[in-house]
């Protein structure tokens, strides 16, 4: 924990910051995951902020991938700048917009070497000197000499850079900078001086989603005394007619692909310049009038702001832990409380899918969708902490952008509006039923369903039209045909599910019938899920391990992969035989001695037990899956060892990539004692929980307690639970039950209950249709 | 003429056509000017169309230039495909939207050579077998077997195919196609199907106007039954993930640098296939609301539409002349009434020179502002003929571009919305000052006069800082140092007239002032307008006949720049030691036998009469400057003998880039007799007239005749000229005389009057200051 070592020099810095009471943001460690596979940022952002303003640590001139996808690493020990565009814990990345970094004397152009300190703009840095909380982040620029503090409003990033006394005070602005910088990403870009002391511009990127526009617009508190803007471009085939202004000081405006300026502002009184940044998907203008959200200059005062807005947000859920339990379990309530995004100007324009300008009516767009991630649990869990609005926002921006999709499908994995194709299935449709299914109101169900269907049925997305054919993906026409049968399949049961409530029973037949396709693909003789070629065989041969690009699966192999109907667990647990079967073949998942090569090639395969892989989602429901067979005492087993080996409360305490809050989100679940198995379900499959003491501060005003009795490492499974007093037989809790408010308490036990939840009417969910 | 040899087939293809009554587009020959020097396009257009939809012959592979500048040289004998916007007349080159070429049969990909027939889409055809009028433009392509016809509306283009009977109706959009093409000049594209018969995208590039974006929406009168969309770029590092559609045939969207579409439209039973294809410089969403203004798919009623707009716009002016004088003022006329064209959506939006979306209040934004050219003669005869709404919508233009500049200045070379920095000088301000003097309402005034004075005072612009300080551009700091003097001077003169007039006398006094600038920078010794350095000095060696870069001109010699203080000839007659001295100089600029290849490097001095060079600007007022020395009858010989060498009825007719509509202005205002020396003046100096008779129809409803008695090649010189029926003893005709209706007659004959026009009283004005 870096706060705990705060060294003066900070402390001091800091001194004119609010004395904050104890409270919830106090056991956020923004640090836990910026290390290892984690992927997250520590950065200044509030809850779904547009801007997340973070350091960047990676190296400019290298092609940057998958470990630097969140711009900083923990490991590193020199800051390039500080950006306002991050995904947290991403496996594939772009962003990084508007690189700024401030200097006390001396302006260098490049970014220079790590290893070479003083060799560029880029500076070291010591974790001592970092401070960093919910909507704050500050270091000491070593090299630089400059101690710089961040915070954020919605749209708008705050820094504060003090410099040394008596010292030039520069910043410098480079749009060269890129997280995932692929040579030649930058397709154009513009910056404009405005006044002496605004400076707008945009950029284009060919990226993850290509063709995205950034448009920003940043104030500085002071004039600017002296500037240069320059196009550093080298080999410009045309370089048209020269503008005015020769020198890069006379420069106004400079476009190109390969923008710098640099802004000095002199050497301040008090040492200290301010910088606002508001970035907008829509134009300079848009960006300029964001400014407006952030009227005066007290830092301080926005700092507070956005800790007000986390401790808001927070307050969804008390917890009461033990340290690190609790830091782990606030620090995942942040992490899944950062996407979906707002991307929406304030005057509610935004740019769709389409790469359009649209104005959204009555709702908020946001953007960041990564759906094979985080329809899992981060949705469910949003559906049940956040208030309605929020909710209706999230489903209604992936309504309008099926509306303005040119393919006429809701997003698959979108940022800044556009979509990326990254990853499988149309898992927008399971986050819509979730929260249809939960009783979210305040959009046009019917217009919702249209969009799930038209996402369903578009025959050239992913193999659809031959999975509509045949009851399956065949892996001859289509790549990781295995992958998307099953994910298309449980897709279509959660239509179903809503059509079926919606009272549309023609959708829901059809779909109901559609969800039980990953029965086309479980191939009984090896008891795995499989890839069948267009002829209906399984394509030979075949090895159960193997997961690279070319098998049969997504980011897995079919030990992996093979249990994925979670609509439909107890046809699975048939297929295998009945419950010893299922229980078998998970205990086979976790148990293999596996050669640590097999999976070493695929970077998303990580946090590693055997087969299973808590680092990525295929994996993440499996350990529940003995509730299905009777046994959930093996699910409490199997959850102490998740916890243990693959979450701590330090930067590489993720086991995978957050996955923009999935991880998270799964260990939110787990900590309170269940988790969403099958989304659409309105069931949650208990497990164990991890905390003394929690509380769910619903939306609706009920809260919803959960409680402990004799919790402890030694006592790992559950003797008993009771809901509101009575015992509850079953290991599952519906999500009514939740939201009427009440108390869930768990007693625990050093031994197994083998009975608890055995009986077949004590197990979660298994209807597939009427 | 090639509607007199118009064959058969072609007679046969537009028996749907309307049987025009003789008329004014009769003697329109749109070919005049597509070969030699002339860049104009023989298209289809309205009036100062968004659109102008033309054929290019241009070679697709090779770096084009010059003579390629509106994509159709009359030399060429294959045709590349059509596109849809053109400049009529530049020089430096742009443009060439949105190619579609139609073929009958077998679908290539690439345009292949104009020396291997069939290599590639682009097909051979005959100039017997085009046809073209204003709107309209018709051709067979020879190997692609289809019969073409084009026509527009304001922002739509129409094209109609006739396909072989039986033969497969195919179109091909390469999007690679621009005019001037720089490799690599395409930043981003994209295409998109909508429905089964409407394609939109966009092309952003980085040509004359760097960044520019143009955006499409296409529309066929069938519905597509095949199509291909295909991004041809090779070498992409990153390509992204992959969208919905592997092969060409099942996508529906492409995205990149090299787009390419083919659309089938199987064996349409009448072998038609009609095409709409509206732009926008704001989105897709606006170049689909620009469809609407074409509802209809009757070709013969559109063409009948743009025929009648250019019998509207062509009857300012009534000409009576012999052929082929008759057609080549006529033709001259048309030219005139291409640019500035109409760059606005059909809501009023439109990308300014802040490459950001504005809309217009209350006017129509145009682009497309050759200023440096057409400030001289092109702008006073639209302020002249053009309704007063158009003229506002002018200067509104300007003025509005200059609140959006980033730089907070006037266009100096404008289109699209955008600066291009080409040419020098301020010219827009003559532009808005001549339309002011000569009465135009419904623009701010205030507004304008401080959108001119902030362009004459923008420091880093053109060397604006030393001219300023100095009284002159000094050569060391700032290239072609001697032209910029002269024309700011000369701007800066108008400003001083506007401002007088409006009773500004602090702005008036100090551009008064400024106005004489242009005598600092003319050298008594030599007798030329020279550069100095900042030291005060004129620069050495000097050698007046030099007009390379690097020189103190900018396309031209000290030859052709030395007599360029049109506000203030009066005062370089003195200069040059009297009337004698003025008349002796200009002779021997005539006179002078030159090194043909003295101006061989510079493409845009064409047009030679020894030092004279019609075909470029700074020549223009030059034949009537003898009229200041009371020398009219050398005048009216430099005319004769201009008119003769310099334009002609023929495809290469024009002896210089046409302009933007300039040197068809000068060849209109000299037919008429008269022509706008000094802009802001309100006085047309009189030359002689070409033709028997002509009447300009004003916007006031008045109407202004020129007559002539005795006119023949025999009688080149004005004997007398009278007025209302009243003897005009001075050279020079007032602004209110012709707006107030009236006769000018002139008796021409074979000999010089030497007297008329001799008075100093009878010399064109010469007023500098109050």
């Amino acid at each position: 924990m870096h706060k705990a070592i705060l060294p003066l020099a900070i402390a001091a810095l800091c001194a004119g910051a609010p004395a904050h009471a104890a409270n919830r943001t106090d056991n956020v460690d923004v640090f836990i995951g910026t290390g290892g596979d984690g992927h997250t940022f520590p950065g200044a952002t509030r809850p779904f902020g547009m801007v997340q303003l973070s350091p960047d640590t990676q190296v400019r001139h290298f092609r940057q991938s998958y470990p630097w996808a969140a711009g900083y690493r923990y490991e590193d020990d020199s800051i390039l700048g500080f950006s306002h565009t991050h995904f947290s814990g991403a496996g594939h990345s772009d962003l990084g917009d508007v690189l700024l970094m401030p200097t006390g004397g001396e302006v260098k152009l490049e970014p220079g070497y790590p290893e070479r300190p003083f060799s560029g703009y880029r500076s070291r840095f010591s974790h001592k000197d970092e401070r960093a909380e919910p909507g704050y982040y500050a270091v000491k620029l070593l090299d630089n000499d400059v101690d710089v503090e961040l915070t954020a409003s919605e749209r708008v990033g705050l820094h504060r850079y003090r410099f040394k006394p008596g010292a030039q005070a520069n910043v410098i602005l480079d749009l060269r900078s890129s997280i995932y910088d692929w040579s030649g990403k930058n397709l154009w870009s513009r910056v404009r001086l405005r006044g002496n002391d605004t400076v707008t511009g945009m950029r284009e990127t060919r990226g993850w989603a290509p063709g995205r526009q950034l448009y920003f617009a940043i104030r500085f508190s002071r004039p600017i005394v002296a500037h240069q803007l320059m196009n550093r471009e080298e080999g410009v085939e045309y370089r048209g007619f020269a503008a005015p202004g020769k020198a890069p000081a006379d420069k106004v405006l400079v476009e190109g692909k390969a923008l710098e300026g640099t802004f000095g502002f002199g050497t301040p009184a008090d040492g200290t310049v301010l910088v606002k940044v508001a970035v907008s998907g829509v134009s300079e203008d848009g960006a300029l009038a964001n400014l407006a959200e952030m009227p005066g200059w007290d830092f301080d005062a926005e700092r507070r702001r956005a800790h007000d807005a986390w401790e808001d947000a927070l307050g969804a859920v008390d917890i009461d832990a033990p340290q690190p339990m609790k830091r782990m379990a606030y620090t995942s309530l942040y992490h899944a409380l950062l996407a979906p995004s707002l991307f929406m100007d304030a005057d509610g324009k935004y740019r769709g899918p389409d790469n359009q300008v649209h104005a959204a009516q009555g709702f908020r767009f946001h953007s960041t969708f990564s759906l094979w991630d985080t329809y899992r649990a981060l949705h469910p869990l949003l559906t049940l902490i956040q208030p309605e609005k929020r909710n209706v926002d999230f489903v209604r921006s992936l309504v309008e952008s099926q509306k303005a999709s040119p393919y006429g499908i809701l997003p698959v994995w979108q940022f800044a509006g556009l979509e990326t194709w990254c990853m499988i299935g149309y898992h927008a449709v399971p986050v819509i039923a979730d929260a249809y299914m939960k009783g979210l109101k305040g959009f046009d169900a019917d217009e919702a369903l249209r969009a799930m269907t038209a996402s369903a049925e578009y025959g050239p997305y992913g193999g659809l039209q031959h999975y509509m054919k045949l009851g399956y993906v065949p892996i001859d026409l289509e790549p990781e045909a295995a992958s998307k049968t099953v994910e298309y399949a449980f897709d279509d049961w959660t239509i179903a599910r809503m059509a079926d409530r919606m009272g549309r029973r023609d959708v829901a037949d059809r779909y109901y019938k559609r969800a039980q396709n990953w029965r086309n693909v479980f191939d009984r003789k090896t008891g795995f899920v499989r890839a069948k070629t267009s002829d209906g065989k399984y394509r030979e041969p075949f090895d159960p391990v193997r997961s690279n690009f070319g098998s049969d699966y997504t980011e897995g192999s079919a030990w992996q992969y093979s249990w994925y109907m979670p609509h439909d667990n107890a046809g699975l647990v048939k297929l295998l035989g009945g419950d010893a079967g299922l229980i078998d073949k998970i205990d086979q998942v976790f148990d293999a001695k596996i050669d640590p090569t097999v999976y070493a090639h695929m970077e998303d395969i990580s946090g590693l037990i055997g087969h299973y892989a808590h680092g990525n989602e295929p994996s993440h429901h499996v350990a529940y899956l003995y509730n299905y067979a009777g046994a959930p005492w093996k699910t409490q087993a199997r959850l102490a060892q998740i916890v243990k080996s693959q979450y701590r409360d330090t930067p590489d305490g993720l086991a995978g990539n957050d996955d923009l809050g999935q991880m998270s989100a799964w260990f939110a679940f787990t900590a309170l004692g269940f988790y969403p198995v099958a989304p659409g379900s309105n069931e949650y499959v208990i497990g164990r929980p991890f905390v003394e003491r929690a509380a769910l501060n619903l939306p609706n005003g009920k809260r919803f307690t959960i409680r402990t009795e004799g919790l402890s490492d030694a006592n790992p499974y559950v003797g008993s639970v009771t809901l509101n007093g009575k015992p509850l037989a079953r290991s599952v809790l519906r999500h009514d039950e939740i939201v009427a408010g009440g108390e869930l308490v768990f007693r625990m036990q050093a031994t197994p209950n083998r009975d608890w939840g055995k009986a077949p009417a004590a197990r979660p969910y298994t209807q597939t249709a009427y």
